[in-house]
């Protein structure tokens, strides 16, 4: 694992304080759970309504906690006034998202002066045990100065 | 364009029928507007609570109906009995999704006997106008025989 | 199809000045075919030494026409003295590269000031028919004032 | 890490003989260097008719030896007779090329019955040092009694 240094030491702050402003979060009910340099988590707790046509979860639903926990790995290490975007991502779904609680394990591969690649795992937790649902890695962009925009 | 032959001619009440089982539809307020061969529409309106942090939709929400629109795209071309399950898929972000409505167009590119690729674009309509916000590739896998997975 | 407007009324000659530099190309026996704003063909006969086990073309043959493609689409639209970086890609394979001849069609998608999002189609080409054998999705990106880095 | 059991003890041998057959892999001189249950090591010592414009490898042949080294690590679990197809795979690109030696370590994330999802990282060896210039999600099919496929 590679060690990260903060631009910002208000780092953590600035992640809760955009995270909240993601009403997307709020309505399938997820919360950050772990936020550090270049890493950050996001739980997701099963509802009915989250899921397909099978009555596992939406892979649009462990995607999003997916991205958010990949922009937000990235976001850690970005300088005071920068905003953050998702250019792509690309996801494989390992295994049906059946589970009581998800969580989604956003980390810095590779942080650039524009670009940042990001990868993430969601990971199933039922009855004590994990099961791995979902990876994705995720190029995300450094944006300064563009007006109207910031995190 | 390819034309394709369903293998079902039920396709289209089969898809509906599913849909309807897809609960996150229903919680983001999605709808299918489009049903064909091979060519499934899902429409979206804009909604405050499915943003991100710049009050843009989340790109879960993009992603979630880009996704369906696929797996339902690849549907209408599977045997009676079989059941859709999307295995991967890969999105770039245009722009910021911005917009009133927003319609994932889902096309099977190419439809094979397990795996069949198809792409999704995403467009946000606003004022008259139409700006392409998303673009998807995805893989689906045809299910057949796996005890208690249908559609 | 979108119609671009390329910055440098050079574009063609720069392409063709760079493509000629890159010495891989010139190892499978690939050549440009087709230069236009935004879009850029490349032509490969089969060869034996480029195969995988079983007698295809290796897909990481098909993929680098593809991404030559799309860099050099995104490249006809870069300004002068602007370098070209492919910063990610995301391949499927849609059949065996099994022909004679095979086509890279890089397209632009949408054309950003730091980032270009592309796509590419590899045809195979054999006793008159064509058939598609791979689509990309690829993001590149215009360098500007990096030290050594031009095209 | 996972721990895999091979279905076929004689993985390895099956491996090297599949390999040689790679025409691809001779004519840009890459080699296997490690073999085992679910994982595959592929070293490419630096050619200058190997790249880009740029003087680094061509992003087709660091995706040559990531793609060869996610099917292969697959293929270690498949059952005798089985043949190994790539659908479709996802690649980041971290860093330009640049280095003596690469090495692609393919790793199976997640081994199933007809599909299995496999990574690879690209390393740029230099100095005694190491860089992570590529990293690759793939999804590899286990082909069986398909005419003509064999490994």
């Amino acid at each position: 694992m590679a060690t990260f240094q903060p631009a910002d030491p208000a780092y953590d702050s600035r992640v809760r304080a955009s995270f909240v402003r993601q009403s997307m979060m709020k309505l399938i009910g997820a919360s950050l759970e772990h936020v550090a340099p270049g890493a950050v988590d996001i739980r997701l707790p099963f509802r009915a309504d989250l899921t397909q046509q099978h009555g596992f979860l939406h892979a649009g639903v462990t995607t999003s906690i997916a991205d958010s926990a990949c922009g937000y790995a990235a976001f850690t290490l970005m300088p005071p006034g920068a905003a953050v975007l998702t250019v792509e991502f690309k996801v494989s779904l390992l295994a049906p998202a059946a589970g009581e609680t998800f969580v989604a394990r956003g980390r810095v591969v590779k942080a650039g002066r524009t670009l940042t690649t990001c990868s993430a795992d969601v990971l199933a937790l039922a009855g004590g045990g994990e099961k791995h649902v979902l990876t994705m890695l995720a190029t995300v962009m450094t944006v300064k100065n563009r007006s109207g925009l910031s995190d």
